[in-house]
Formats: C-alpha cells, structure tokens, sequence
C-alpha cells in the first residue's frame, strides 16, 4: 500500500482510539481504559477480526466502531483493487504493446500509400 | 457507494434489526434486549466483525444472522468490485483513446486511397 | 452466485456441520452439542464473522475450522470476482465493438484497394 | 493458490505462533499457552475470524497480532486477485485474439497495395 494510504489508515486508527477512549473511558461495563486498549480495540474492528475482548457499550462509543467497521470494509476493497489494478496494469501493457504495433503498420501503410500516388503523379506529368 | 446503495443497505440493517428483535426479545438467555442493541449486533454482523458481545440464541433470530453474514459477504464483493470497476473504466478510456486514434488513422489511409483513385481517374480521362 | 455455486458451499456447510459434531459433541469443555449448534458455529465461520460463542476445543474440531475459515476467503474471492467478472464482460463488450468495428474499416479499405487495382488493370488492358 | 503462496502463508502462521506464545506464555490472564494454541489463534486471525476464544494481552503479542491482522487483509487481497487475474487472462486471450485478426487484415491490405504498385509500375515500363 502507498506510504499516504497508510498514513490515512494510521490516522484513522489513531482519531478513532481517542473518540472512542473519551466516550467510553471510565463508564461503568466498559472495557476500553486506555489509550492502549482503545489501539487494540480499532484495530481488532477496522480489520474485521473483531475477539469481542474490548467492544464499546455507549451510543458514541458504538457510533466510531460503525465508521471503523465501514472503513475496514472500504480497506479490504481497496487492498484487493490495488492487486487488482497491478495485474490489470500488467494486461494494459500487453494490450498498448499490440495497439502500438498495429498503428506502426497502418502508418507504414499509409507512407506506402502516398509514394504510390507520388509514382502515378509522376507518371501523369511525364505523359 | 451511490446513494442508492447505502439506502437498501440501511433497509437491510433495520429490517434485520427489528426482526431480530422480534425473534429474541425477551427470550431466556438472549441478550438483544432493545432496537439499539439489535441495530449495533446487525452491524457488527454484516461487517463480518462479530465481537460475540450480543448473537441470536433462537433459530428465527439465527436465521435472520444467516441472511445478514450472507449480505455481508456479498457488500464485501460489492464494494471492492466498485472499486475495481473505477480502476478498469480508467483503463477503458486509455484503451478507447488508442482504438480511436487507430481508426482515425485508417480513415486518414482511406481518404489517401481515395485521392490515389481520383489520381488515377484523372490519368485515364487524359488517355 | 450459480445454483451448483450456492449447492457446493451447503455441502461444506453441511459435512463441516457433522465432522465438527462428531469430534466435540460431548466432549468435556466443547459447547457444539447438536447438529443446529454445529451449522450455527460452521455458517459464523466461514462467512468469517466468528462470534465465538461457538468454536471447536478439540484438534479434529479445530481442523474442521481451519478447513472452514480457508473455505470463507475463497468465497469471499469467489463472489467479489463474480461481480468483477461481470464488469469485466461489459467493458469487453465494448471493447470488442471497437475491434469489430475497426475490422470493417478495413476490410472496405481493402476492397477500395481491390477496386482501385482492378480500374487499373482494365485501364492497361484498354492501353 | 500456488504452492509458493501456501508456503509463505503457513510460515508466516509458524513463525506468529512462536512469536506470540514466547511473548504471551505463562503470562498472568494470558490464555495462549502453548504451541497448539498460539497457532489456533494464529488461524482465527490471518482468516479475520476473530472467536475472541485467546487473544494476546500484551504489547508483544498485540503487534504481533496486529502483523497477522495486516496479513490476513492482504491474503484476501491476493486470493481474490487470483481469482480476478485468471477471469482476466481469459478476456486478454479473447482482445489478443481480435488484436492479431486486425493486423492480419492489415498485412493482407499491405499486400493489396504492394500488388497495386506492381501493376502501376509495370503499366509505367510499358509506357
């Protein structure tokens, strides 16, 4: 992954471990207490692991886990499209390749063309 | 995702959500108690996240979970085949871009064909 | 997903349903005691949810589960490259439209070419 | 998925597995405690499964999961591409084939010419 998608990745790892340590830090049934606990807890959730050892109890604290959990969908899209994108980049070279080739002899065609004409002009004017 | 998208999406969640809670509520040993509570389960299920902090017990309520992991899976297909599909209409148009320039030149060969015939029609006339 | 698609995944729901029964039901420990509890477990895993209110303790079991889990990626791969695939028809489609299209430039381009030797040769025979 | 990837992968579980029981064994609320566990819980994390039935307590063992977390992302990624690639090669085969049929219209359209330029050249002498 490109060093900017993981500096997007790790900033929304770092923004939802403090949301969600101010939401449910110190209520009573929560499990998430530290800084620490809320890394693990995001990253458990963002990547859809999910052990269920620390999960939030509060409205907010349910409200950032439903945007990790949608950005861990969008994450395993766009991991498996930059694959995807790799390979179909590999099948495009091919491709240009061919389409390049094909315009090289249809340009040759054409030159061939235009000295024919040059002969017949010629030929006119020496008749 | 277009807005169309995240709208049966949403429906699916709050279908799934009340049908659940319809199915568990009140049941021994259930702990989806409230909308809230079934709303945040259907999330974690459709995700794939599954912490295990809340799951159906009864077989209606299992169901329900069976429709939604299978949603899941398919949003997951959904999303990276969106993704994937920006990926290959960027492709499409380098690749319309060379089949355009291709047959711009075997028009450019045409009409130089089409000339040589004048040529050659205007040399016979002579004759 | 295909009728013989959707057909192969019950089958593996089902026969890792009654292997994992066979190896934990009773077991001391193991919370797998009927066959709706082990499809239950089977379905959680392979969709790759995995609650855990459920999971195999035994080496058999958990085989079965390794067995399962490899089982969920592929059919994660499987239904996300369905929808690529048919995107992937689309785009060929027009693709191909392309191609046939700048085929019968050139075959009328030929039979230009033709018709211009053929003027030509009448044109000589006249001489 | 070749045999190099499934090496890969089963080394990269191997070598978790010891990382994370050297880390989390004998620990106080740990419940990774030997070899067989660690690479059980290894599996239920590379998979994204997550039962949450052990899961590591400290630092080490957290990075080391999250490594697996990571890991378990881009191994969907890569079974899909898979997948992806082969349904790709498959349309690639197809525009290669339409590829090669259009360059040979246009050599045959090259000898049309070249056979034109004989005539007009022959015609030329006998002037």
């Amino acid at each position: 992954m490109p060093a900017h998608r993981s500096g997007a990745a790790s900033l929304i790892l770092f923004v939802a471990s403090l949301a969600v340590l101010d939401a449910e830090g110190g209520r009573e049934g929560a499990d998430i207490g530290s800084f620490g606990d809320a890394l693990w807890w995001a990253l458990t959730t963002v990547t859809t692991v999910g052990y269920g050892d620390r999960f939030p109890v509060t409205g907010t604290g349910r409200a950032v886990a439903a945007g990790l959990m949608l950005s861990g969908i969008a994450l395993i899209g766009v991991v498996t499209a930059t694959f995807a994108s790799w390979l179909i980049e590999k099948v495009q070279e091919v491709e240009d390749a061919a389409q390049t080739a094909t315009r090289r002899d249809i340009e040759a065609l054409a030159e061939e063309v235009a000295q024919l004409r040059r002969t017949l002009e010629a030929s006119q004017v020496r008749d």
